[in-house]
């Protein structure tokens, strides 16, 4: 299929579109999918997205439009539906499944409203589904992202039979028992809908085993899929790790540090990665091991994200409760334990990948998490990563990071002290043989890995 | 081994003991484990159980006691360790899990002093082991009951090698991805400590399933498993039911519903229990059916159970202020749509169960749920049962019940409306069809089972 055209379809596009003087001026977008496929720039792909900004939204008017390599079609949505489809079915319900996430006891509680939503998630991929049939060339290859955008295919195989298509869920995928809390129509709908692809892949083998559990169960019948982990662009990360820009975030954050200890986090303020009980680790290491008081800084950059969701901004809350009272328990007059700060500063993480001695990357459950191996490509102090078996990276880092429990505050704790306490010879060893793991694969080779199931 | 001496094991006793003028005086206890073993009385067997109440105490001192048939052995542990292992282990730990309750973004949280309750949990199950391999007569066999009782096997394995060890879950057992959360030893300790049985029993396969995949997964072998699911006591049940206690409260409940249509639910208040969605389905059905108001009355007793978790009383409350909140909504000067009664009353239970239209019977998830089958078995109104397909009883109740997503209140309001719909020559074949299967096993072949399972 080497040679097919290739359609991307998403939720987000790869660049944003605003208005200047009367023209449409596109600004490239940030994130893990638009690198993952950035090769694909310059090649006359057609990437799909819903209209985000009034820019977009102009766009949409226009159709496609060239910026950044890609031949761009925004879609405008009718702006309460797509919140319908987005806020309520893709992010208050499908990542809480799939993330299991919900307190069963309350949550979710299907009602009308919510039959509502998943009609409008229903025309939202519709609208997509057409727009594909539209613009895709003959026998284009399509890849489609995401747990947003999971209905194309039936209505797809039936207006345009010529394409190939693939889907690829950067989320994990709910165990079958958790799954099953989606009313079933919208259950079968979903799983139909997915399975109608010609492939459907998942960063880990755990995640498409889920989904294929499901199917069998649910179903009756089985899916085809494959496993494609999502790497980071080693060399994009290296400049940006080598910018101006970083360098004096770095400059700043060692003036603040000294020669003290430091343990890094840097992630979105989401209920699935754990910042609570990262925090209630660091406790309890400072309880245990009085040597590392004072010695040591946890550096947070956790950033906001999904605030318009109640439960985001509860967990936000709670978090930055959480930082300011063990400030207050531990913190003297010249150490201040925990730096938290939750402004978003793409050079200043990276600094804060660079520096870190250990870094700390425990979430519940994560389709991947680029964070751990962007962290040990950058590194420059032979940092040791700790690294939940909830994520997907495990799979493969495992044996060269250290593995913890994310509910298990105790091992979190332990596995910290034990890295701060790794003597130097023994950290370079680690430290190298993650970069090699971390390395080991790019996003051409997930490109090519969809591609290739397409076939 | 039907002529090999039996010993039960579990967390309660066939009695309880109080002391009255310096005797030691036996009641008998209530709940389906003791009613499920009723046919074991007068047979010889002995009952090894915690000390809970004070005159319990005063028999653990005097060793084993002949009462109500059986031969009862109490143990005297001490209380703050019990209600290490009682309350934060088996209650608010290992019934979480099995039931999918934690909201996993915050709890659990394994922290130090969940690794104390944990050894204290390990600490009650050898004495509950040494207990046995003092008072089981050679060659026992030995009936392991419930999650509060994991960890005996391996050590009587040593000390008793002439025993037949048999577990029994009264719970579900927690999907893998979600027993998993539990810390590494503990789990490790928990798989090693149910497989090392001669066999483990569930209630239903979907439970015994689920274990066995966690040992493949987590201990890389197989454990021997069997599935069995109680059943009432169809004759001890008739009896409560025709009794004057429960005639009376019927005649009592007759005068409040009048020629009312009756919903009824019977639970303890409990969060795997549904009780918040059951009233949400009833808010919907009079939404969406006016024809009901006035007409129909949801009778809900629902008794108070482990008040000493604060996730109980919080759901109590949220629980009392919904129903006071729709009877506001809907209530009119001569209608309270909701009849909600906390207070613990078996015979009205039971007179409740007698009068039902429609029983409703929604759990998250169950091991198995003995009142939809013995409202089946009571029933005088050609009543139609409501059940969830996450409760275990679903198996066996499967065509003869409307099925229902627990989390899907539209479905489960769509469910009430056409229970009342329903015209009475199809009520009455559904109910005789559904009482058949209630009947069709007995407490008697549950325990068959479980000899059996033991060669």
């Amino acid at each position: 299929v080497a040679d097919r055209p290739v359609v991307i379809v998403a939720n987000r596009g790869p660049v944003s579109f605003r208005e200047q003087n009367g023209e449409l001026v596109a600004s490239r977008g940030a994130g893990g999918l638009v690198t993952g496929l950035a090769s694909l720039r310059g090649e006359g792909a057609t990437w799909i997205a819903a209209a985000v900004s009034d820019g977009d939204r102009l766009a949409a008017v226009r159709g496609a439009i060239d910026a950044e390599g890609f031949r761009v079609r925004t879609l405008a949505i009718e702006p309460s539906r797509y919140s319908m489809a987005y806020d309520v079915v893709s992010n208050a319900t499908l990542w809480f499944v799939h993330h299991h996430l919900f307190e069963l006891a309350r949550r979710p509680r299907f009602d009308r409203a919510w039959i509502d939503a998943w009609h409008a998630y229903r025309a939202v991929n519709d609208a997509f589904a057409d727009a594909v049939a539209d613009e895709a060339p003959d026998d284009a290859v399509v890849l489609v992202q995401d747990y947003h955008l999971t209905l194309l295919a039936p209505r797809l195989r039936d207006n345009r039979p010529d394409l190939r298509l693939v889907h690829f869920s950067h989320t994990p995928f709910a165990a079958p028992d958790l799954l099953r809390v989606l009313p079933a129509e919208p259950l079968t709908e979903l799983l139909d809908g997915m399975a109608a692809h010609d492939a459907c892949g998942f960063h880990s083998a755990r995640w498409a085993a889920a989904f294929t559990d499901s199917c069998r169960e649910m179903l009756g019948r089985l899916p085809t899929t494959f496993v494609a982990p999502l790497a980071p662009d080693a060399d994009d990360l290296r400049a940006s790790a080598s910018s101006d820009a970083c360098d004096a975030a770095l400059t700043e954050l060692d003036e603040a540090l000294g020669e003290r200890r430091v343990i890094v986090r840097v992630d979105r303020i989401e209920l699935s990665k754990n910042l609570l009980r990262g925090f209630h680790a660091y406790d309890d290491l400072l309880e245990r091991h009085p040597e590392h008081r004072g010695r040591v800084v946890f550096v947070a950059f956790c950033y906001p994200s999904r605030e318009g969701l109640a439960e985001y901004l509860a967990y936000r809350q709670e978090v930055e409760w959480l930082v300011r009272s063990l400030n207050e328990k531990w913190g003297t007059a010249d150490w201040t334990p925990i730096l938290y700060d939750a402004s978003d500063d793409y050079p200043r993480s990276v600094a804060a990948l660079r520096r870190y001695d250990v870094l700390l990357v425990n979430p519940l459950r994560d389709g991947l998490n680029l964070v751990a191996m962007e962290g040990a490509i950058v590194n420059e102090r032979r940092g040791l990563v700790i690294l939940s078996t909830e994520a997907g990276a495990f799979d493969e880092l495992e044996g060269a990071v250290r593995a913890v429990n994310p509910f298990d505050v105790v091992a979190t704790s332990d596995a910290l002290a034990d890295a701060l306490a790794t003597p130097n010879d023994a950290r370079s060893a680690e430290s190298a043989e993650l970069r090699r793991r971390a390395e080991a694969r790019s996003p051409q080779a997930w490109l090519d890995d969809q591609m290739r199931a397409a076939d």
